[in-house]
């Protein structure tokens, strides 16, 4: 499982750095993507990752630098599927996109004023924000984030995800629920309702032992996916096998924590008490932590103090400030500085605790600790999340 | 006068090569933008012209490879203003934008959803296509195209342009009509309405000659202007100056054609007799031009034929398929081919002619030959299309 960084800068794309995007590579090559900033499809191509396998996109929030690649991204993938009409008859793939409510009114008119016809289909799942997410002037500008009246040829339905009232109060969104996986979203504080997402691998069964296997005289075949499974098996002679004989230890999932714009996460933290992985922003320095946050932002500190709060193992940080050029740029003109100063920042904010922390340039990539899984996935194969609800 | 190419390529962006977006750079060093793929913000901050002179832009049809960059663009232009209160107290600058119906309520959407004030006003004066420039199945597919029924707040009231149908019933939209430009507009074939545009520079006064004015005793003061504005004077032993015996031939206007995608521009043919530049796609290259057509597209011979049809001195190529990589590019793969392949055959078709042809490629810079204006204008301080209407 990587995380590629396609686009680390914030508010505008330069030649440098690109806009908000990170590609969650899985181990069957099937890619998730956060956010998808104006730019994305092009940072895409000069990784090794294939635009055809995404399968589920998420946007944090609808800040033109999180969503504004959408549309073309989606119309490029499409023109570059090449699949056969028998194909196509098959399996129509589909791509299903997470995001705040008023993605589809956006993602739809976009595509239906281009006359963009795809050749997948997309669902659109709109998550509704809570009071509490809403600045205190959101009504002086009257945004209609309402569905629109007709729906895009090759659009399916999505479920509008309503919150999830815990009994302390606290609230979630449930958005994935299979298997593999349980990804769920919380809100954190920004100017416009923003969100990060909780992503859990659930945890597998062991490997089978198979000289154990061989010595209780059980013979491959179907039954060694029943015990893999979790069933007991009984033998011809009686005797009863069970799941805990044969199984190593179970594999433990990973735990990824990847926020949207905020100048405080703490309202997701209730969702976490550990997790190998923070990517949070860090817009401004420490310096400017005034300004930082009345834009809705953070910095290095803050981000750490969030990091340690849910237990993360590895920080990395993002969306910076197009002033902070990237560690790698040699030759600094006067006044100019590079994402070097909020890195030293963030680490010696961590001194000590154990939490490793990093900046990530474009392109970056960060192999996630862990086993692979060998299953295969095509686009749109596996959707747990629909058979839940 | 120059001419930008900052993205020629056709559908998506690559690496190699950007989506339509080209700048025309004026004398004064304002910049009239046509079309605004995604992307079109980091192209142009690859070349010497400042985002912030753009103060009109004309957008050809509404696929997205023509205008999925402009929200981000006008963002990006607004977030590096820098205005002061007291700036923006005087004069609030304004862009105006040009393009088919439907144009303003994917900009309204785009900017209102992603919650985005722009630092400057802008205006969209949407042109009403005619019943020829609709597709046999456009009905099937009902795409709201009416104006939202809210405004941005950074938006001032555009114009509806409807078609202004001449005698012979040739039809045009027209955009501009000031001391310095006429601008018109007028369909040509595609898949959906598509625009060319005629960009007439008006001719203008000829030089005073300085040594004819002192001989007849015509002292430097207002009645140089009066002169140089046509108006005759009466000297004080009443002789009359008329603006014939003191002023040179007249500086003759420079007209430029600025095509969308096309598969046949005729249809606006009967605006010219003669041009300077036309700038014309050529999607495939001549093997290919059933595919291209069918698709609403032309192939460089195409491009010849309409540019000789209006008395063109220049073509340059542009919208390329990303099937060609830029005519630069020196180690090819096998079946690559590069635009120098549509340069060629347009060369070809156009032997003979005193047609001069250029594939643009990416950044390339054309200087169009005449004369250069010593007017300073600020974005938005001219706008004389309003003074007409």
């Amino acid at each position: 499982m990587k995380l590629h960084f396609l686009g680390t800068g914030s508010s505008y794309p330069t030649t440098k750095r690109g806009v908000s995007s990170l590609a969650l590579q899985q181990d069957d090559g099937s890619i998730w993507l956060f956010d998808s900033g104006e730019g994305t499809q092009i940072q895409a191509q000069k990784v090794a990752i294939s635009r055809q396998k995404i399968n589920k996109i998420f946007i944090t929030h609808l800040h033109g630098d999180h969503m504004f690649g959408l549309p073309g991204l989606l119309c490029t993938i499409s023109s570059q599927f090449g699949l056969t009409e028998e194909q196509l008859e098959k399996e129509v793939p589909h791509v299903d996109i997470y995001g705040p409510k008023g993605l589809r009114r956006f993602i739809y008119t976009a595509l239906s004023l281009s006359r963009s016809p795809l050749i997948f289909k997309y669902c659109v799942h709109e998550m509704v924000p809570v009071a509490s997410q809403y600045s205190e002037d959101w009504e002086d500008w009257d945004v209609d984030h309402s569905e629109p009246s007709a729906t895009h040829p090759s659009e399916l339905p999505g479920v509008t995800v309503e919150p999830s009232v815990m009994e302390d109060g606290n609230v979630y969104w449930k958005l994935i629920d299979n298997e593999e996986w349980c990804v769920r979203a919380g809100w954190i504080h920004h100017r416009i309702p923003s969100f990060g997402f909780v992503i859990n691998e659930k945890d597998r069964p062991g490997t089978l032992d198979k000289s154990k296997l061989v010595s209780l005289g059980v013979k491959p075949g179907p039954v060694y996916g029943q015990l893999k499974s979790g069933k007991s098996i009984t033998m011809e002679n009686g005797d009863v096998i069970t799941p805990e004989m044969v199984l190593g230890p179970p594999i433990q999932g990973r735990t990824l924590i990847i926020l949207g714009d905020t100048s405080d996460a703490s309202p997701l933290a209730h969702m976490i008490q550990s997790c190998d992985v923070v990517v949070h922003e860090a817009t401004h320095d420490d310096t400017l932590v005034d300004k930082a946050v009345e834009f809705g932002h953070s910095t290095p500190s803050q981000a750490v103090a969030f990091s340690k709060s849910v237990g993360a193992k590895v920080l990395l940080l993002n969306h910076f400030s197009q002033r902070y050029s990237p560690s790698s740029k040699e030759s600094l003109k006067e006044g100019e500085e590079t994402v070097a100063l909020l890195e030293e920042q963030a680490q010696a904010a961590a001194a000590g605790t154990g939490l490793s922390v990093q900046c990530a340039d474009d392109l970056f990539v960060y192999e996630v600790p862990g086993t692979r899984r060998a299953n295969t996935r095509i686009i749109g194969g596996t959707h747990g999340w629909r058979s839940t609800t």
